[in-house]
């Protein structure tokens, strides 16, 4: 996609959207991370993507001069991913959530590093919450993202982060949380299904939102069979349409 | 099976079992439940079963007068296959899980039927482990079953399972969690899906016991990477093994 985005290749970017589209992503994460372009490609692949529709956007960059020319050319209200509790990213960023009326996903990341525990996240997401709020932004636009860590760097990632999550959404029900899911399995073998089996836990937790590939049709059969269990496809009805469309079958 | 003990038929019992303790089962349900029988049944399968080795063994029946029979041939200490909280049932089972000192599944039934929210699972619960450890029976011995419903039958049906989990793990944080993972797919289609999407939920609860199918080798890899993801899994040690045994191939 890097290459792509380089090479000026709008039939390859429309493509791949479309492919996500398809697999049913609600949501495209649109990177235009190549230093030095990045206003540049962010604002080109948002027109590219947006050629197949009013696509959903989420603007996967942190620097505020490409949002503020990005920002603009979105039809739909997007996604900022993300801010942190690094002071500088916060204050630059969030006049920017507040003035587009954006949805923003909040990464548990502080200047003084990595959060560790459930209580670090909590601790962060807390912070976070409070000063976007108080910038006035409403709490249902809010995406925490506890930060996932792989479970090969140490037995406790896991734990912590499924803790975290009930703890964030006990003390904000009206928060959304929303996870790269993938992290959890890097390092180790058989990725996908480390992921797959990763996505229900949280699911069962109050995680409404996931960065995640829509191509897995795996995954995709889990989110199915996860939503039915879970009674937000109420009577299964979302199931049964996903199975009659043959789409429940790795 | 229930053909198979009916005509004595040894090798298809001790075939199935070893196929069973191959895959990967900790211990084996042995179910004697042909009426008018039960206690004959049941003893020769216990001994047949055995035949294979010293085989933990969970004796799936609520006769007493069968239990009594069986619970002198097991060579390890067994399980009993459940209790509910029917006054009736408790009042003859509990004498026998006293005195042969068997791990025991407390099923959340009343006489007055099946529970319904996660509140009533738990108060059930609480009744049944008062009342065996009252008896004399040590707390780390009782595996509660919260009673998985069909998911089919109504949308509150996963999250009043999932949350009355999390309610007892917090109440007696030495009892077992035992569920039968399966009921909760009966009347949907793709039941496998719907039960190894659901069993990581419930580990993440806190359940630490099922019984399911160990021929089903994507649950039993849904099992390695739960227990990696879990941290229980100490830095991925089984998974990694499963990986190199090739087990985690769907």
């Amino acid at each position: 996609m890097g290459e792509a985005v380089s090479n000026g290749d709008a039939d390859f970017v429309r493509l791949e959207a479309q492919k996500q589209l398809d697999a049913g992503a609600d949501m495209l994460d649109v990177n235009g991370g190549v230093a030095g372009h990045e206003a540049e490609y962010l604002c080109w692949m948002v027109n590219v993507v947006q050629e197949l529709g009013d696509i959903p956007i989420c603007l996967d960059s942190a620097d505020p001069a490409a949002l503020r020319q990005a920002l603009p050319l979105c039809k739909r209200t997007p996604m900022i991913n993300s801010i942190t509790a690094e002071p500088e990213r916060i204050n630059a960023l969030s006049p920017l959530v507040k003035e587009f009326g954006t949805k923003v996903i909040a990464l548990c990341l502080e200047a003084s590093g990595t959060p560790k525990s459930a209580d670090d996240r909590v601790a962060t997401a807390t912070r976070l919450i409070d000063q976007l709020t108080g910038a006035g932004i409403p709490v249902e636009r809010i995406y925490v993202d506890p930060c996932v860590f792989p479970v090969s760097t140490g037995p406790e990632h896991g734990p912590a982060l499924i803790d975290a999550i009930g703890m964030i959404k006990e003390g904000f029900p009206e928060v959304h949380i929303s996870c790269g899911v993938s992290n959890v399995s890097f390092g180790l073998p058989e990725r996908k299904l480390l992921n797959r089996v990763f996505l229900p836990m949280l699911l069962a937790k109050g995680m409404d939102t996931a960065i995640l590939d829509p191509c897995d049709s795996q995954m995709m059969a889990t989110i199915a069979a996860s939503e039915a269990l879970l009674g937000i496809d109420e009577f299964c009805m979302s199931y049964l349409e996903a199975h009659r469309e043959g789409k429940l079958r790795g």
